[in-house]
């Protein structure tokens, strides 16, 4: 039924399981070298607590942290997976192949966390709980916000090497930035969110396609597959709040983070639904920006959310970032596309680079405004962390610092992503050609939709082929 | 493609992106004059647990509460939005006008419930917290469900009136029942959904279109339609325990509303299922009742469900109100459309109102039956806050004031309704023609439909032009 | 427009409301007899509290089970319901059966799990609580499973015979597994999924129709089915951890479940992709490797989650059973069809007969190696529960206990699935005849597709049948 023919060589029966046995075996391996349970899930833990003297079970971590952490789960599972089936024929690949590099993704966070942040240097072992299993879903979004530039485009092959790679470097920016530059990053609008947008836009960059229009005709939405994306919108948007409050501190910071993101995001609603009403004929809304830019006060508070920026404060943010990310939608992807030569799907520069980049930048201020009389003096001390050999750390250095980690989080994402793209331009990944993009018929069995054709149309589709015979 | 032009004023270029932008200014000066962290989510809480002797972190009520918040908050977003969209052409404006007045609807409930409930005398300051988190939530719920009646009908400028004022009379009724009347009402049978219930079908009788039949192509569903449906009826009817326990006493008392809530919607598929297949030819399932009375259950057990009302007695109410449910999406939906005149495109009258009004009697006959030899002396004072003003109280004058409650709901409900309903009737808010109801177009940039037309069809279409032009 | 007519007596308008009205009347009455809360949702818990030196609310088991019981809760109906509408047609039923049949099942369940294991012999009544809702969700589960094999060919009333007798077989194998044998058994491997599994191949096979070719144009996906299928398959995956560790011990027992689980499901997916993209040309993958064998690491996790498995064990098990389950759907689904006669419409035989099983030898296996050092003797005891009358037990008798267990499990579904097998051939039920399955128009009022034959079509379709007539 006159289906484009699939073209290029991205017969992928080979790779893909090849990468994927490979790779989950050696993940056995280095997990059975490495990765051991923390006390708190250890069945030593009664020991544990007798000699700690933890009173109740209700101490271990598992439930100060667990409910954030399925929420996370279903934000990088259910909430990045069904914003990318917006596209009218890319939601097996848009759902699907999120699941399939998120669950490799975990695993290798995983250790790469592990190795930088949790390594006991007397045995050698990593030691994992419910906060490791936080963040190695936060590590995987990275890279998952990267293949949001790159939806459509790239075999899955490809997007397990993106993965690795944005793992990794993931693991050593974070690895910079919290623990060098001590910095606070609780809902990583500087480590996730302005590191994966710029990864994903800089191997865009680099795999541009000069006839990629060629592919037009399916780089849109239909009808029903735009409320299949308002799923992944809302279970991100109604989930934020627990993303950005996941791991902070216990108590006080993580009930604050997650009134701070509650208000953020509402108010990035109504910006956003004012300038997509403004930008259109007759004040029509524009799905693309509700599915979007309603998200981006989420990712701008990813910094400041633990921090005391009062609920106004928040509501500003929201303001703001609602506005410039529906300008993004509207302007600037393309203005990058025609002049940038930059293809980005989903508009990750206008909900995560971007809004990551001035999370980064708000977070620097706020610190740099922190002030005693707000926090008490212990309160800052625990929001800030300053202790040890960051004790005497003022607030004014402690900003400093954080704006300096928000420009090393771009610098990784922009160099990782130049060199992942170059590695992806090898014709070796099975990637489609230019006018096979956004098409599952390229990765998988498509049922024929025969309801869409029901029979007495196929009776009819003799008809005209026996007209145009004529 | 012969699609209908869109008619009337309902340019809202204007008008729709003015309200968003002035009154979420409006919400960022009010909450910094006004809202400020409570001492739970304040950086000073480590000061206050030592002052007040609170051993752990786990105590704080974060902790007890931030699980059934985000649960309340699905129900809110995915569970309202989905369940509306069951129109056939009118999904996004279900999912996506949901989303924008709950995202309004939730600062505005901040502050007029703060002013009412949690205004410090002293200080002039509101402070929040997880709990009134729940509570905006919960204050946006009595216009959501008004929203329902409307479905279809009204502009975003509309429905942003609605909520505005929804939420103001919603702030007044909960304080007049809540702390004069000192009713117990912890899931909202009678603030949430009597008054929500009433409210929207007041408003939608004012607003009566006698031409609304020239729409009646698109007011029903298709085939997809009613399964995006069935994720807001299942995640609604999944998470009303937590609804109905969110904000009741820590311990026995979220227990308890867990447990009768989750039994009473158990009970309502049930006889859903029974009435819906007998009043169909052969037995057939009407998926308009599956996917709403299912749900009168939870509705009915707002107010008892914290009390001890038995299991069994949880049981019987969702037996019961299943059946007046399906009965009223039968019977008595038709009968108010043609000789009430009262058009409710979701029914809510049967989901919301009816069993609202009737969990509202149901809890004060159960409080009036309370017994101190089945709560226990301080079970009876837990329950019913018998304390302070209300030291003396009897379960039978609790009774009193329960049932008085609920009359106070719905008085607030039909007048604040009728009310604004006028105010709906200014020519000015960009509300569609009567045979341009239940549309997208009208209000979204709808994507073309290409899959349903596939290539092969639009060459059939010009072959059918020009048999029409022979 | 030539829709097939409804054939056969599927009648239900009789039985369908009867079965459901005698059945909930008989729980409500059942259920004033026997079911009371427990301590913990008594408003007696205050004194309770006091009397037993409880020194906080959080204590409450309500707290260390709620969020959890609400993850199980979504996977029983938006998971199981989900993964069942991928039909292109039998998604009304998918999901509504399984609503109905899981609302039902669920109340037996709390009566016969109750009179098992919880009955006071004092006062003769069950006391429930939040973990009497989980294990009745559970008790559900194995319904649900035996539905995936029997999906589209049976009627609800059926449904209902099939929920009434696998609660009570579940009872009965839980009881004898659990108690008498003294297995563990937290996330169902054998209880569960093994049983469920075995119990609907029984049924479906007794129920073996030999025209079912007659129904295969409906015996398959569309596209967008496939996407809602996958709703159902990622809240099953991404909430899994919540299942295997919603009744484990507090603390660490529950701690380690969930990144077992959540190790292992992420293996699952790797494997599925490989042995998916293996066995297509070109690569390619399908949807129903993708939407089932994901899953199998989480079914084979079900006995052992608790335990010290390892992570990297985890992982091992879940590459494993992801290669297995997949293979399943390749060559074991066709051959059981071929020569066993044996129809499995949803393959519950690869997702949750065959990895249940393997899960609960698995447990065995994990059990029998279990090591004083590597537990500690305290950790040893609290796992396995070796108090009482058990606690001489060794851990490999325990061992050899648990794989009696499993075949216990298997007995059970095998011996009682054939048994409701042949009484669900009696010629009263109302199933749909042989060319008339996974067809939504049986049991349903189907919405017409209006969408899907715009105006311009309707026309032509007159056209059509006008050249027909010539």
């Amino acid at each position: 039924i006159l289906r484009p023919q699939v073209k290029g060589n991205t017969n992928i029966r080979v790779s893909l399981p090849a990468v994927c046995f490979v790779w989950q075996i050696a993940m056995i391996i280095l997990f059975g070298v490495f990765i051991r349970y923390d006390e708190e899930s250890d069945a030593h833990w009664v020991e544990f607590r007798r000699e700690n003297n933890i009173t109740s079970d209700i101490e271990n971590d598992f439930y100060f942290r667990y409910p954030s952490f399925q929420d996370v789960h279903v934000m990088i599972f259910v909430g990045f997976g069904f914003l990318m089936t917006f596209l009218k024929r890319y939601s097996f690949g848009g759902v699907g192949f999120n699941f399939l590099i998120a669950a490799f993704g975990l695993q290798w966070a995983l250790l790469m966390q592990g190795w930088f942040h949790a390594l006991n240097p007397e045995t050698g072992k990593i030691t994992i709980g419910v906060e490791s299993l936080i963040n190695a879903d936060f590590c995987c979004a990275g890279s998952l916000i990267a293949y949001g530039a790159l939806l459509g485009k790239v075999s899955p092959v490809q997007l397990l090497v993106v993965t690795l790679f944005g793992v990794t470097l993931f693991a050593v920016e974070e690895y910079i930035i919290l623990d060098l530059l001590h910095c606070r990053d609780a809902g990583g609008s500087m480590v996730i969110h302005a590191f994966g947008g710029y990864y994903g836009l800089a191997i865009s960059w680099v795999l541009y396609r000069p006839n990629l229009h060629q592919s037009k005709r399916l780089n849109g939405s239909v009808y029903h597959s735009d409320v299949f994306a308002m799923i992944g919108t809302l279970f991100l948007w109604m989930f934020w709040p627990s993303f950005n409050s996941a791991i902070t501190d216990h108590g006080d910071g993580q009930h604050r983070a997650a009134i701070n993101t509650y208000l953020a995001l509402a108010s990035s609603v109504l910006t956003t639904v004012a300038i997509s009403s403004m930008s259109q004929k007759r004040g029509k809304l524009d799905m693309v920006h509700i599915q979007n830019a309603t998200l981006a006060g989420g990712v701008a508070m990813g910094t400041a959310a633990e921090f005391m920026i009062t609920p106004y404060g928040s509501l500003i943010v929201g303001f703001c970032t609602g506005i410039i990310s529906t300008f993004g939608y509207l302007f600037v992807t393309p203005f990058l596309e025609k002049h940038l030569k930059l293809q980005d799907t989903c508009g990750v520069h206008n909900l995560h680079a971007m809004p990551g980049m001035l999370g980064g930048f708000i977070g620097a201020i706020v610190a740099a405004a922190a002030d005693e009389s707000v926090y008490s003096r212990e309160g800052l001390i625990n929001t800030f962390d300053f202790e040890g050999e960051f004790a005497n750390r003022s607030v004014g250095t402690q900003g400093g610092f954080q704006a300096a980690g928000t420009c090393v989080a771009i610098a990784f994402g922009l160099v990782g992503g130049a060199i992942v793209g170059f590695i992806l331009r090898f014709p070796i990944w099975g990637d489609p050609a230019d006018d096979n993009c956004y098409d599952d018929e390229v990765y998988w069995e498509v049922p024929e939709d025969e309801e869409a054709i029901p029979p007495v149309l196929e009776y009819n589709n003799h008809m005209i082929h026996k007209h145009q015979d004529m």
